[in-house]
This record gives C-alpha cells, sequence and structure tokens, in this order.
C-alpha cells in the first residue's frame, strides 16, 4: 500500500505546498499581542484542514492561544501515536534584513536547480508539521484509512514559553496519552542525512530588570556619584562566564554528565567540521566552554546566553543620560540531570550578591523552563523509524543531539509518560529565529515521504 | 536707571511667561532628524523676537540646523559681550513617564504657593536663554537703549554634539570675538544661593558597535560555540572600571590634578549633602571612586559613563537569539588638562584588546568632544557679577564646578580668545534630559533680574 501512497505525495506536490502557503500567509507571532487574532487563525486553519481529511479536530481554548486537537482511527490493534507540532512563529525583526515580506512565501530556485521555500515559520515548525499532515492525507486519501491510531495537538505558543501547555496536558491527559508521541521541530544531520534527534537539551528563560535611580539622570550632574543600572548588569553579565568560557553560577555543572564514550565517538564519524560550521555565520573560533569540541559544546554542555539587553538611550544621536533602569534576558541551556529550578535559584542568588544596597532587581520569568531529554536507545519504535528513513533518504538516519530545546518532548514524558519519537527535515542553514527563514523544498516533499514511510513501519 | 527696568521686569512677567511659552511649545529636539523643521522654526521666532527688541537679527545657516546671531550697539566706550544659549532640547522618551505632554508647557502651582513652569526645555536651555531675552527687552524697552554692546549667539545643536559650531566660529570670528561670553546653561547652588561656575568637566561621547556572525543565530543551534557580541560588549565596558571605581583606561588619569586645598575647602563649607542630593533621586550610595566625596566625584574627577546599550531582543516575551550585533553609548566626562583626542584613542586600544579576532567594532563618533575649563578666579567681570547676583538675591554668589560640560565654553576660548561668565538659574532638581522637565518660576524670574543688574554692574 506504500507505494501508491508515495506516488500520490509526488503527484500532488504542488497542492501540498499551495496549502502550506496559505499557512505560512497567516502572521502567527506568538510572543506579540498584537497577533493574536493571526495565531488564532493558524490554528482555525489547521482545524479545517485536518477536518477535510477525515480527521475529528477542534480548536481548544486556553487562557493564551488555542490548541489544535485532533483524532483519527486506525486498525483495531494498531498502534496510538500523538503527533506533536506548533503553529506559532519567531518575531520577524529586524525586518529591513529580509529579502521579501516575511509572510508572503515564496519558491527560490537557486543555480544548481534547489528550491527552498522562503517564509517565516517555512521551517519552524509550519513546514515540518504539514509534512505529516500532508502524510497523514496521502494515506487517507489514496487507501481511505490511516495505518495507524494517530493523534494531532498543534500549540501555538512554542516560542513563547508555552505558558498554556501544562495545564492543558494536565486537564486532557485522558485524552492525549498514546503509546509515543511523534515530534517533528528537529532537524537533518545534512541535506542528505536523515536524523533522529536522541537527546536535547533543556531550557530557563529569565528576564532581569536592574533599577537603580528613581529616574533617568544626567550624566554631567550625577555622572561619578550615581549608580548606572547599565554598569551593575555589565558587571553581573560579564561576570556569568569566567576566562575558560565556563558558566560561573554555584553548582551550575553538578549534575552535567560527560558523553558516554561510544556516542562521542559516534560523533566523531559524523564528519562534522567546525570550520564550516562556523564560517557559515562569519566566525571562526569556537567561542564557548575551552577544550570542547563545537559538537560538545552545542550538544552535551549547559550554556548561559544574553539574548537581549537594552538600557538608556538608543535611539539616533546621542543623548548623555544615565538610565534608572536596565534590562537583560538570559536563558540557560540544560543538560543531562541539570534541575531547572535549581538553575534559576542560582541565577537569582548570583545576580542578588552583585547588587548594590540601593539599587533592585525584578525578575521576569518567561515559560516554566524545561529540563534535558535523553531518549532510551533499545526502542524498537526508534530502530523501525530509522529503517524507514534509510529508505527514503538511501543513507543510514544519525543519531543525534540537538542544541536547542523542545520542551513539550519533556512533558510528555514526565505528564504523560509518553516517550518522543524526534523527526524533522530542518537544516542549520534554514535561518530560522532569523531574517530569510527558509525550508528547503527537498525536505518537505521527501519529509512528507519520509512520514508516509515511518507510518506504514511503524504499523507492522 | 537700573529700578524702573526692575519694575519693569516685574510688571510684564506674564507676558513675559507667555513668549517663553510660545518657545517651548516649539518641539525643538536636535538629535531626531525628523524634527528638523521645528528646530528651524524655534531659531526664527528668536530672531523676530531679538529684532522686536531692536537688534540686528538674523538666521545663519548651517550644514545642520540654523544658528541665530544678533548684535545690539551700546554706549561708545561700554564693553562688548557675547551672550550664547541653545535652542534645541534633548529627545522626551519615555513619554509615557510625562505627567504632561512635553511641548505644551505649562505652570504647575505647588501646595506652598511655589510656581515651576513644567515643559521640555523649560531649563534646558530655552527658559534660561530667555532671562536674558527678557533683560535686554526690559533694558530697551524702558531706557531705549543697554549698558553694554551685545551679541548673542544662540544654536540649535547643542544636545546633539554641536557639529557646525566650531566652523561655523570659525567662519565668524570677526563677528562674533568680543571682549567676554555669557552663557546661560548652568545652575544655581541651590533655590536660595546664585552661582557662577568656574569649572565645567569636558567630555567625549562614543557609540561602539561589536559585530560577531554575520546574521542573528538561534541559540540553541549556535549557543556555547558562536560568539556572542553581548558577551563581548558587556565583558568591555564592565571591564572600563575597577572594583575602586577607576577608569581602566591606559592614562586616564595622567593629566587628571587634584582640587587645590583652599578650593576644596570652599566646597566643604557649602553644606552640600550627600543624602540629599542621592536621596533626591531614590539612591543613598555614593557609586564613584571610593574615598572621594560627592561632589569632588561630580566637579573635579573624570568618568565613563555608558549612557545606552542595546543588542539581540528586547521586545515583548522572549527570544531565544544570539544576536550579530551588540551596540552601547559612551561617554567620558573630562577634568583638568585631560586631552580629549588621547582619551578617545585609550579607549579604542582598550576595546580593540578585548575584541576576540573573527569578530569586528566599529567606533561611531557623536560631536567632536571638548576639554574641561577652568575660569581665571582674578577677573574683574567675575567679581562685578558676583556682587550683582548677591544684590538680586540677597546672598553671596557660589564659585562651583559643574559636572556637565558646556562645550562652547572651551570652543569660546581657543577659537575667539574669550573667556565665558556662566551664570544660570537652574537647580538640580529641574530634570533636565529626563521627562517632567522643570524651571522654577523664581529661576525665570529672578532670573531676568539677575541679568539686567549684571547688564549694569559689567557696564560701571
Amino acid at each position: 500500500m506504500l507505494e501508491p501512497v508515495l506516488a500520490r505525495i509526488d503527484n500532488q506536490l504542488p497542492n501540498a505546498i499551495e496549502r502550506l502557503f496559505e499557512l505560512l500567509r497567516i502572521e502567527s507571532i506568538s510572543t506579540d499581542r498584537a497577533f493574536k487574532a493571526e495565531c488564532r487563525k493558524a490554528g482555525s486553519w489547521l482545524v479545517e484542514q485536518l477536518n477535510e481529511i477525515g480527521f475529528d479536530a477542534s480548536l481548544r481554548e486556553t487562557t493564551g492561544h488555542p490548541m489544535v486537537v485532533a483524532h483519527h482511527d486506525g486498525p483495531g490493534d494498531a498502534p496510538h501515536y500523538l503527533f506533536y507540532g506548533h503553529y506559532d512563529v519567531q518575531p520577524v525583526d529586524p525586518l529591513e534584513l529580509w529579502n521579501q515580506p516575511p509572510f508572503e512565501p515564496q519558491i527560490i530556485e537557486l543555480e544548481s536547480g534547489q528550491k527552498q521555500i522562503h517564509a517565516r515559520g517555512a521551517a519552524d515548525d509550519k513546514g515540518q508539521l504539514m509534512t505529516f499532515v500532508e502524510a497523514c492525507r496521502a494515506w487517507k486519501k489514496e487507501t481511505g484509512a490511516l495505518p495507524c491510531r494517530i493523534s494531532i495537538l498543534f500549540e501555538g505558543e512554542e516560542e513563547s514559553g508555552s505558558p498554556s501547555l501544562l495545564p492543558f496536558l494536565e486537564a486532557n491527559s485522558k485524552e492525549l496519552a498514546c503509546d509515543m508521541a511523534m515530534v517533528c521541530d528537529t532537524g537533518m544531520w545534512d541535506a542528505e542525512t536523515p536524523a533522529i534527534s536522541t537527546a536535547l537539551r533543556g531550557m530557563i528563560t529569565e528576564e532581569i530588570v536592574i533599577q537603580a535611580a528613581n529616574r533617568d539622570l544626567h550624566s554631567g550632574h550625577y555622572g561619578g556619584a550615581a549608580a548606572n543600572p547599565v554598569h551593575i548588569l555589565t558587571k553581573i553579565l560579564a561576570g556569568l562566564h569566567d576566562e575558560s568560557g565556563r558558566v560561573t553560577l554555584e553548582g551550575f555543572y553538578d549534575d552535567v554528565e560527560e558523553v558516554p564514550e561510544d556516542i562521542r565517538k559516534q560523533w566523531e564519524g559524523l564528519g562534522f567540521s567546525t570550520s564550516q560550521f562556523l564560517g557559515d555565520v562569519g566566525l571562526s573560533m569556537p567561542a564557548g566552554e575551552a577544550n570542547r569540541s563545537v559538537l560538545e559544546q552545542i550538544w552535551s554542555r549547559p550554556t548561559a546566553e544574553v539574548n537581549g539587553i537594552q538600557g538608556g538611550y538608543t535611539g539616533d544621536g546621542f543623548k548623555t543620560v544615565i538610565a534608572a533602569q536596565a534590562s537583560a534576558k538570559v536563558s540557560f541551556r540544560l543538560v543531562s540531570n541539570m534541575d531547572p529550578d535549581k538553575i534559576r535559584a542560582a541565577f537569582h542568588d548570583y545576580v542578588k550578591s552583585k547588587l548594590p544596597e540601593d539599587c533592585s532587581v525584578e525578575f521576569i520569568r518567561h515559560g516554566t523552563g524545561a529540563a534535558a531529554i535523553q531518549l532510551d536507545y533499545t526502542l524498537p519504535e526508534l530502530k523501525k523509524a530509522a529503517a524507514a528513513l534509510e529508505d527514503e533518504w538511501g543513507k543510514p538516519a544519525a543519531m543525534i543531539a540537538m542544541g536547542g530545546s523542545v520542551p513539550i518532548v519533556g512533558e510528555f514524558k514526565r505528564r504523560l509518560g509518553m516517550e518522543s519519537l524526534m523527526v524533522g527535515f530542518g537544516l542549520e542553514n534554514d535561518c530560522i529565529h532569523s531574517p530569510n527563514e527558509k525550508y528547503e523544498m527537498t525536505s518537505f516533499h521527501k519529509g512528507t515521504r519520509s512520514w508516509a514511510r515511518i507510518l506504514a513501519a511503524l504499523a507492522e
């Protein structure tokens, strides 16, 4: 039955792209309140699509952006999988660096003939989630059924810390608990080599706002005497790393495990090129912990990164002001058994310890934080999916780690007792979270075919 | 002749305030190109006023905002003075912290009966320069003449680094060179005590832009390996001061002189209250160089202040990005014989020394910089002006230093060979450069009377 399904995917590709474009045109930026209606529109569009395929799909309210939940039966003894994706996207600034409007998707054909889908969300995560939706559509339209029992959960707050996710999982645990989850929000090893992500770094995010004087001051009248919150903030942030690039927070590395030797060897065999990885983005020197390979730095080592900083006058020209406030958004990537709450507490203690007595700090939490994930290598689903991916791509699937976090995977395990099969078709140069985000046409097309194969393999 | 002039100032106060309000309503923010026409409008308004009084006034073009130049004869043997002020104002952000629209001036009457003029520019410098204009008006309208020969120079770029000033002074040095300059852009010692500023800190301003990767990166994919320009910037800025609050730049203190013992004693006798000075703005601990009094810190010690910092995502919510760029605006206050060019070069060297090889820095200069100023205490004009101020306020004029810089004073000395008599009526709590800027009604009224007296005293 698989071959006609794959043929249908090939034949219907133009229609599938047109549907993806419809979704990409919706400006579903979850982190900015101005786009609330657009987020809802994206959810509704997915509900409509899934119902059209034959799912029982509906929009489910939360205190934030709505969830999409859908169910479809499978053969009586078939396993039951929950597929997860997110329909929200990152903000688009700086807008002036985009080569096209971010919500007007286009197919760009390179001189090599290679085609790319350009738009915000093309790779993260609209293009990815649509590979699964289109695989289901092909199965259903071609055979009248799906090989497995499938439930779907699409979230609209993944890029803004998923505030509604936990309550929703808890309130609907019976409905959503399946044999295993499938998550399509990760990448391939390279453009030719499929991958299954077996480890993910966790993350906590925190904003700190340092308050010094009760108003902005003239730096001539007060400079040299009054506390400057930008100075305090830069001392705090500069002190987060020591000279060797290690994070200085108390107990930060207590629960960090070294990568097992066999895994480290597998990684070394992947042919990763540090100079190319950094060269692609205009850099040449690894900036993290000394004496660690870049793959270790991004896959198995925790980090502290300042993702945004702001204070004082930042407009045109110059203003000789001592700001009343300065703020920074800081994230910590977590690995192994690092406890998000413990790291957050250590950060709070550190910041407070650096604060002059007459200044204050406010901590603003964005999202609940997520521990790191490590998948069990012996799961039969892992082997079946790997074989299906090899059938499609002609190369063995790499078992890789990912530097980014997919918080849902931890929640599926903790709240619903499910492991997650993380298969995705993104590439490092997809520019997710950046201007000119793209998704390879190959990723979309062969990604859809991959899911069609995986569903067949898991049903056996 | 003085008494009727003073009486006229008292009688005409409501009209003088109405004229000041006209000027305050003009949104002459020089640092923001959007307000170019408003700056010109402020200049034209002043030309009109001065011509109406009897000056020969005109708007003079520059490559930036225009200058106002005006001349008025005096008695044959009278000395010739050049009065300087600036009609441009600071930006108004953060707008939400203003109690009223910044360009809709209002008189606020406190419960004590004390009246204040609230508007952007009320104190810096429109209210101040109008004290002199109104003093001239009263002299002319009451007596048909001015006691001294007076020229006036109003600039429109003081808040944006005065890029046109030097070329203008050089091109018009014959026309503008007088016996001495008068500058009204400084403050009183306190609300009851007039002051003459005999020392001013100089300043250089510099913006640095650190470039790391060639695009914004996902902190999950690159975090731990890729250079984060915010980290580099915070290390650079945090390293500008050592633990004792001293600036770490090579040679920074080489040309800094200690205050002479007699001057230090005079300062100690002023009854300055550190706890009140800092307490007024919500602080309690001097933040600058250890073992220096606050008056020393702001009057006689050089500083490095970060006036603005920006990098990465600073909008609503959170974005897990490693920015491609981060920037900061930094100013250095200079004292004694510190050479602006030497300090700028030391800063450049320091920044470059902290930069990873694969990152770059751009330096953006705002204005040309100004050395510090120290007036000769033996000048006869200084004594005459001090006596006139004491007559008006009933208290001896304090000979003070100022933490802020008035770059024009250095240029007058260097380019036109003139010393400057710095008399002003601003107060520390005028909130200049901040929301809710105000000027005391007393400052405006008695300031006008003070200039009327000073003109009489200098003519003798």
